[in-house]
């Protein structure tokens, strides 16, 4: 294993900044790229630069390259992963690819952040957990792109809960809808096939509210119930119908450490919902809820106040004393759903200088792996699953 | 004057229960005929019994009596003044019938209810108050239906104004919006004739949001500067197209004691906009909102609270400890517009008991009238008015 | 079994009112009571008299009786069914006494409507809709009072779904939230006890939202998946600490006929939820969404439209054109949670005279039944259920 | 008069790309700075480079540079003036020295893009709309910074009225209100002094208002009635308590062309709205509600669907099919306030390739100034003010 770069003890060490390497191109490639491009405009970070953009396409990704900021484009990942001037490697292709690059990349001593899920099946996860334990032991950091853990509202609801302003928790009640899928003539894509996306609204909503549910409280799913459903079970292809093998809907119920209770509802097909994730957190003391279409504000009651005058407060969280804010606009001027990438570069960034292992991690990656694939077994069998350990905690820095 | 028949000192007195009589069963009556019919049943009022309904259709309004739940029917407003077993007489008609109506009534020893305006032209409602005043000194009660002193929601924040929770009031922006004639076909009617109406959208609505204006800040109007719009001139009557002689919208900026701004608008060619009463007060320390199509809630924000913490919050205005609820249901079971008639009526009655006399008073309705028609001066002149004394200020009871 | 008194063909008949008398006078009881006190007076309903309120304490029984517009009381529920002018019973005691009064009620002839829950056993529940439906074929009509399907937003919610403004419905999201056990220091009660309660948050409220899921879209639960907790598991009783046996919060997913699914999530303990009942609905070609916090207004959205103006839309359900609207006050003055027991009694009394099997029937209740022991069920052995058959479809008239 | 570089007809003309130069970094500074930073990577706009910044500070501005991604730093805004390499000058320096360094601009033949207001005083933006008019004749393009024209919700506003979705516009309901001046201990600034800020809340932020009333309708005020307070009127400066000569707050009624009304009202004293311009218009066939703070959301009221589903639709406008979001995220990920800035950008950078004058142009700049000194007018001699003419019309591209 090589030693990362920037990772030099002596006098005068990282001379030079970070070299950026970002594989992807696309939606996430597009944010990745966003966020990098403005960081340092907002935040204080170490120096970097955004050397590479790695595509299939070299036509294509040399384009994307000059629009989005980076100095070059390549076509092959391995060969940016050679490269002696690159310390980050930030993984947006899709989730089939993840594993071949993340263990490549780190065992090159290259810092990874990888969007999620981590993978798409469980081995590859637990193979690329194993790389970043490895590599972490070397001083080469690894995260997973969970970037809701960045909305300013939901770092707040977080410092709340820990400040026990909520009391006990008792219940949390969460549901991520979109209705991209809602009609059934929309065309078949890589993303309704099991083989390329693993599966449906499941992993690639349901995952976010997961997260959020363990880092909100800081608990971790015990027992899980499921439910899986395929509305529309053929979709036009480029030679003809075609099966769709992933989920258009996910209904899961948890029980957590702390003894509390989770519902979580994954919809694609939810007619007029966009980007709606909703969390209701429910304590002994009060009470906090939210949505990402509206993500600059969080819902507070505190019911330690006379009833008399108690109400759900919608916090408009966009003030210098909340989180990330400070970096950004006076209050009330709101910030957008990319801000939450570049918020997620800035911590990892951070934490590569510091040497504090960002959150969350591949083992957190791993974990909600494992709980989507406890939602799917319990679906199948029809009962509900209880994990047998509950040793791997979720880790609780952000 | 005649003494009025419940109003007897000595042991043993009030005997009977006391004898109602309403005037109209139009909309009005029908509202306060409901609140007479359930009072008892939620608060604790003194005997009264509901014995005669009175209106021009001798069929239409022996029909509406027996609905309402009125004992007896008759056609003139005379009759049920003369007799000895009426206490409380209970106007409900037309504005232009206001005066004459009261003025016999409260000669006659009883207890008047008038609904608002208090009349249609200045002069009568100085000879009504007049005769209110000269009444009372008799013990004879009479009061003016703002009806919405009596939204629980309303009356929570005249509260929460008058602990100082707001510190000092700076500014209150009012409206009332409603939309019933922003179709231009929509026929012509006697509340869109100057003669029969008074005015249009400033004195129906308008002068609501006066009321809660000064109501809420207990303080009174000093300046007023006004606009009003007729934007459908004229409409379909029975012998082809009329004139429109009263607004449709209304605009007025006020100025008050306590050093405090409002403004307001009425219409009642607002699209979409039902019955929207929307009022909002910032002080120094804390803000307010309310809507009436929503009147089970408040919004209150405590600047004092942390900034990281502050919002307004929605107080669902519905548990034992906020006003006239503990009559109702348990928490989270929402009243009606109605109900705020039948706490109009339960304060009536408490006052006559009490011998305490009830707010808003004639004269709070006569200071209305006087604000209502200073706006309209200012609109005539295209100039603010000044009010040349302070001295009648607006009664503070509730 | 005795004929009804009032069902009688031949010429003349029927020449006295109904006498209705009503069983119990707490909560349910002030809201029957204030419904029979009313709807005359809205409604064209057939003549009737409030007879009888029956309760177990002489003093305060007379007292309610007075106070709430019933004629005389008693304190034997058999001696009003004994009666010859008592047509209705109107069961509001405790779900444990329903099934003993309302099989003598039928018996005897009379019309019963009885609060939810049906009863507190399948086996009571059973007894009752045999009853009911060989008093039915003797023209005695009953019906079970889920008041909900009574609130105009919701009767127009599944007119639209009936309509095919939603084109096929994929699932719906439904929740009761409330918090009035939220303190763990809130004292015990019968309704926290299993012999005298059935169940907790599932019986008490998740029945509400089941009926709602299968009112709303016409269809029947085949299969359901439950979790149940009780969070306070004592509470502190008049000698000393009791042991809560029921829930204070349940889950449950369901699937239904016409393939949909359905989630459901009850709560006693959600802070800061008063009485929130919230129904989302979503459809090939539309959705909608409701709160029973706000229970005028309906969000409903139209994706038929095009995109560039598609958007949930608050409808002020208030406007003459909306069921049971008409009846009340000009739009936009909104009624409150009560009307909808009204509107109940409306129903009913209508039933009656045209001799239609009004709903929902007790069958539907008994259904309901079933479909909350299936979720206790599931709970108990952590599967899911499934209905062996569907033939006992849930009734859809309104 | 010089020609301005990049207006060339000959072919293989404008070879480089355009050079920008930026005067100011503080709040608008960094905002503007930000838009050139982005623009490019989402919109197809001709090439260009930031290439300095200009600032009073060498240090600070120096280090902006770096910061916002300029590639040099001045001090002296008149050296950049003189580079025939910069083709774009930024205004975002304060008021009262927009028209020196406009007029400078626009002389040497550089495009000019400058912040609100137009200038502090009449005179000025006299001057500086005279020099406008003469540079645009000879190609040089000027654009006065109102930015929340490119809010896609408004843009979207503009659109839906002017295809008469609303009908005939009735009136408007404006508001802009904020609470950074709430506190009574809060310090004096040069935005407090009337001789560098020019007014207070009027100009600021009312000021945005007027300009939408305007842009929405394609109207012009005609007549302005207004009124203005300065409730702190003392603050604490750095030699002891200094006098705040400029408005905490301002109202005005106005009446337009097109015989619609408005009304306006800003407030930085509005205790707990922190950024919320709301925007209300009422006409004959439907009705828009906006608010900043939510400002990816548009509500529209279309009063031609049936009584029985109409409502408010919240739009989220956030759709490929909304102005300006197909070059941003998936539907549902909504944007910030500072995208506004990077569309203004867009929408400059495209007027100089196309030769077509922007919008909104300093006449239209200079009307605004021109409302704004006549409800500075009304509000000194309490009466109307009326414009004498109506000749110069805004202007309506967007």
């Amino acid at each position: 294993m090589t030693t990362p770069a920037n990772i030099d003890q002596s006098p005068g060490s990282r001379q030079r900044p970070l070299g950026v390497a970002a594989i992807g191109y696309a939606f996430m490639g597009k944010a990745h790229s966003n966020a990098w491009r403005n960081v340092a405009s907002f935040f204080d970070v170490p120096a970097f630069e955004q050397k590479v953009l790695v595509g299939r396409d070299a036509t294509q990704v040399a384009e994307a390259a000059a629009k989005y900021g980076w100095a070059e484009s390549a076509t092959d990942w391995r060969s940016v992963i050679d490269r002696e001037d690159i310390d980050i490697i930030d993984i947006c292709a899709p989730g089939w690819m993840h594993a071949e690059i993340a263990i490549a990349a780190l065992a090159a001593g290259k810092h990874v952040l990888v969007e999620k899920p981590l993978a798409n099946t469980l081995a590859e996860a637990e193979l690329m957990t194993a790389a970043a334990a490895k590599a972490r032991a070397n001083g080469v950091q690894s995260m997973i792109g969970f970037n809701y853990r960045r909305v300013p509202a939901l770092a707040l609801a977080r410092e709340l809960i820990a400040e026990g302003r909520l009391g006990t928790v008792r219940h949390i009640r969460a549901a991520y809808l979109q209705d991209w899928l809602s009609d059934g003539e929309s065309p078949m894509t890589w993303r309704l096939r099991k083989e390329t996306a693993g599966s449906g609204a499941l992993g690639d909503i349901a995952s976010h509210a997961i997260d959020q549910i363990q880092y909100l409280t800081g608990q971790r799913i015990l027992e899980a119930s499921g439910k899986l459903k395929t509305f529309v079970t053929q979709r036009p292809g480029e030679q003809g119908m075609e099966d769709v093998t992933v989920d258009d809907a996910a209904w899961a119920t948890f029980w957590l450490t702390g003894d509390m209770g989770a519902s979580v509802e994954a919809s694609r097909v939810a007619t007029g919902q966009k980007n709606s994730l909703r969390i209701e957190v429910y304590g002994t003391k009060g009470a906090l809820t939210f949505d990402l279409e509206t993500l600059n504000e969080l819902q507070f009651l505190d019911a330690t106040v006379p009833v008399r005058e108690q109400g759900f407060r919608r916090i408009l969280v966009n003030e210098p004393e909340h989180p990330y804010l400070e970096a950004w606009w006076p209050q009330g001027h709101i910030i957008g759903w990319e801000h939450t990438f570049t918020h997620q570069i800035r911590d990892f960034l951070t934490a590569i200088v510091t040497g504090e292992a960002p959150s969350p991690s591949f083992e957190d990656g791993l974990q909600i792996q494992r709980v989507l694939a406890a939602v799917e077994d319990s679906a199948n069998n029809k009962s509900t699953l209880t994990f047998i350990n509950t040793t791997s905690l979720v880790s609780e820095g952000a």
